[in-house]
């Protein structure tokens, strides 16, 4: 099993799932393409996708990078560690958008720490 | 040849079309930065583009992770059907936002398909 | 050391940069989430953002594409002139946005030069 990779399959699979949530908030607050503001509920769910786009641009290189040089284990799981806290962001805004803190501290360190492990390994290797 | 690659440079490049379409729009009808709207064909051509980022951000990952474990041939025209898929969503979009359907779907299925078969690969490998 | 995946890390870090340029940008102006306009500054820092991700997703594949087939060095030095001029394109729009030209040019014809070294590459290969 490569565990790198399985969490790189799962962290785009969530960005999807909140994709999915904006199609879905389109039909529920009846804002219609190519509108991308329109009711508050709406813009919270684009938000959440669009923050997690911005989010996963910057993971999945910091994922990749830091695995060339660090144990696959080790880097799966700080990984996970991101998905987690993407969910947390993405139920926390939706909920209240100045709740949303936690979730995103969770998922931009450990970013910061594979991009850290990334700079570190290509500097020695 | 490597095919997978050739494809991941045509998405790219068919990525920077749309965005120049979106500079295009600009011009053509009046609505300069930092505004992201203020004419519907612009607001289309913003929201081609927008998309065909959020689908490229999980097509890339999606197209190299599955190549690790499949055949060239087989990731890569699988690959060839998403650019075939976006190329069809950007003319129905910018016709008429509701026809966008069919490019969409022909786009995101080999997008899905390609991360099945790297999560499998993954999970197998 | 690897120059490629230096040069890699640091535009990530970059975008995260531009991306904590439009939190404080954010308190500063008065535009409290999910709302992504309000104020002219507000605008500018977050499309500096959002350009620089619509730039990243097509450099980061680009640099890495043309690494696999091109000197090493000779592939990191396009790259930090990319680098160089997302920040001229930042400082520059940030002030002005009719200035952005400049910079706009510097960071796109680095990636457009990875772009087809992959391309001649991937043929060739």
């Amino acid at each position: 099993m490569n565990f790198v990779h399985i969490v790189a399959v799962i962290s785009v699979l969530q960005f999807f799932y909140f994709g999915i949530m904006v199609g879905r908030a389109r039909g529920k607050y009846g804002v219609a393409a190519p509108a991308t503001s329109g009711h508050e509920m709406f813009d919270r769910a684009f938000r959440i996708q669009m923050n997690t786009l911005e989010q996963l641009v910057c993971f999945l290189p910091a994922l990749f990078l830091s695995a060339v040089y660090w144990p696959d284990a080790i880097i799966a799981a700080i990984g996970a560690v991101y998905i987690l806290g993407r969910f947390l962001y993405g139920a926390a805004y939706a909920k209240d958008p100045s709740k949303r803190g936690l979730g995103f501290v969770l998922s931009i360190l450990p970013t910061f720490g594979l991009l850290g492990a990334a700079g570190v390994g290509a500097l020695m290797g």
